[in-house]
């Protein structure tokens, strides 16, 4: 009965920070190990060469697990995976793509394995593939995302329903709160991406980090449906994506508006007005920007607070 | 600190049956308030003169508190109001509308009134017309639904963040450990739509029954985001819906589509293809067509022993 997460990553708190683009470089990764947590290098947005960087100075910063984030339509992904092989990676979570392809390929190089699905067939077919942990990534959360706009309040317990391999749940959680919801709604272990993104040592843009600390109720929305689900920010860029719905654009048109770089665009360079910004709803309820050792130590807290709380009497009515 | 919504309305489990149209008669609202939670009779279907003998029939079935769900958009509102003074029903549910119009009334007549909404902003206005208590309904909810889509996960503790009055979760929420969970995000109590949607006592037909329990996750979407938001089931409906979306119509045509009578077709005469099936997501976890008395059985049950398990070691690592 030891928490499952935990023992899998060897980490002290079941705590997996999302590794996302242009957010989640060596730094992030490295300070989410550092204290406790399994940090993920994010290589969707990452030159190989970059990726193999990071990796390296990864391993610089912290003698603690780590990770890195693959999403399998990675054009070159064969090419990350001899990184990972090389640089002797020894966790992997996989996104957007059959994880049936690499995991029994990761399992034969001592690479411990974790696939983000939004839905049962998903977590069903990556459990059949072999994985060792699933990610429930609901409606809430940040970036691409699935179709059935399942929530997090329902994905955790439909899919905890139907699988036997421990679950990470992601989307809507950025508190000790939250972190103790998601693990008695059947969690084992939690991943955070958007307060991880408003960390000091997220490589992000500065101007990005503001907008997310300024978000409120109703600042995101899943948008682009018919190109591929992401929730972002309803800054001018989504605006004019909207138009380009409204007026009857074909997914062909609207994959031209996006172009190419609208994410680095504004994730990374802080043009908040043209380019994309990708969080989660849970935004909303992030007021700051902190170090990586004071969120962690902020969700433990309030986590530990709650686990005493459920003694006072509202609970025991 | 006792429990807040247990006070408020001198009822013995913190558990709110929702006030669903074509659903929440007398029977449903005299069999929650009997089992211990609080039975709602959804006025939102109801002609008056159905509407009184609902009442008087409810207060026939049970000495215990019950209440009713009153859409503040209802075309004869004045009427449903008289009644409820008349009938002396002493707890009132709003939705839909502004509830400064009516709550001052309410107070003047010794009647207690919680206002649903889907957000932070009306939260604060509901609170500041001096509503008992606030409903925070989450984009997983079945039926009508704000626009800002935010999941229960992240609305009640953005909401609770904000306003002091009791706060009871709504969206999502079908199980004991969804109970739980939602109470440690910040709620004081909860209410269950679609779980008592397919309880024996509810008045819906059958077939609708029958169809929320065949229904997985993906089953349901929030559709008509332009006429007004509702999550229902995609069935062949929805399916017209989706193709006039789709070639372009308007609100107008949209409404004409729709009709008249479309949710009393589908979930009270029990035409699955022409009907709307108006239900939440958590359908995908609801399993059997239960009375009343087993439902808040198994919920509290669940409850309980959630709350014993929050000792085992996945908790205390």
């Amino acid at each position: 009965m030891k928490n499952k997460i935990t023992s899998l990553f060897n980490i002290k708190f079941p705590i997996v920070q999302g590794g996302m683009i242009w957010t989640s470089g060596w730094k992030l990764a490295s300070a989410v190990s550092n204290n406790g947590g399994l940090g993920l290098i994010g290589a969707g947005s990452m030159h190989p060469d970059t990726f193999r960087e990071h990796i390296q100075k990864c391993k610089e910063a912290t003698n603690k697990s780590f990770g890195v984030n693959l999403p399998l339509m990675y054009p070159q992904i064969d090419e990350l995976i001899k990184i990972i092989i090389e640089e002797k990676v020894k966790i992997v979570f996989t996104s957007a793509g059959n994880p049936k392809k690499y995991t029994d390929f990761f399992h034969q190089n001592d690479i411990k394995v974790a696939h983000v699905v939004p839905g049962v067939k998903f977590a069903l077919k990556a459990q059949d593939a072999g994985v060792d942990a699933i990610v429930t990534e609901g409606f809430e959360a940040g970036g691409h995302n699935g179709r059935d706009e399942t929530t997090t309040f329902c994905l955790i317990p439909m899919i905890k329903k139907e699988i036997n391999v421990p679950v990470i749940a992601a989307g809507g959680i950025g508190s000790g709160k939250g972190m103790l919801a998601a693990m008695i709604l059947g969690a084992d272990g939690i991943q955070m991406g958007s307060r991880f993104a408003a960390s000091k040592e997220g490589s992000s843009h500065i101007n990005f980090k503001k907008e997310i600390v300024k978000a409120k109720d109703g600042a995101t929305i899943l948008t682009l449906k018919d190109v591929t689900p992401v929730r972002l920010i309803k800054n001018k860029f989504y605006k004019q994506i909207t138009e380009a719905i409204t007026d009857g654009a074909t997914p062909e048109e609207l994959k031209e508006i996006l172009g190419r770089g609208r994410a680095k665009k504004g994730m990374f360079e802080g043009d908040l007005d043209e380019g994309e910004l990708e969080i989660g709803q849970i935004a909303g309820l992030i007021d700051s920007i902190d170090p990586v050792s004071k969120i962690i130590d902020d969700i433990i807290t309030e986590y530990k607070q709650a686990l005493i709380d459920i003694n006072i009497e509202k609970y025991n009515f």
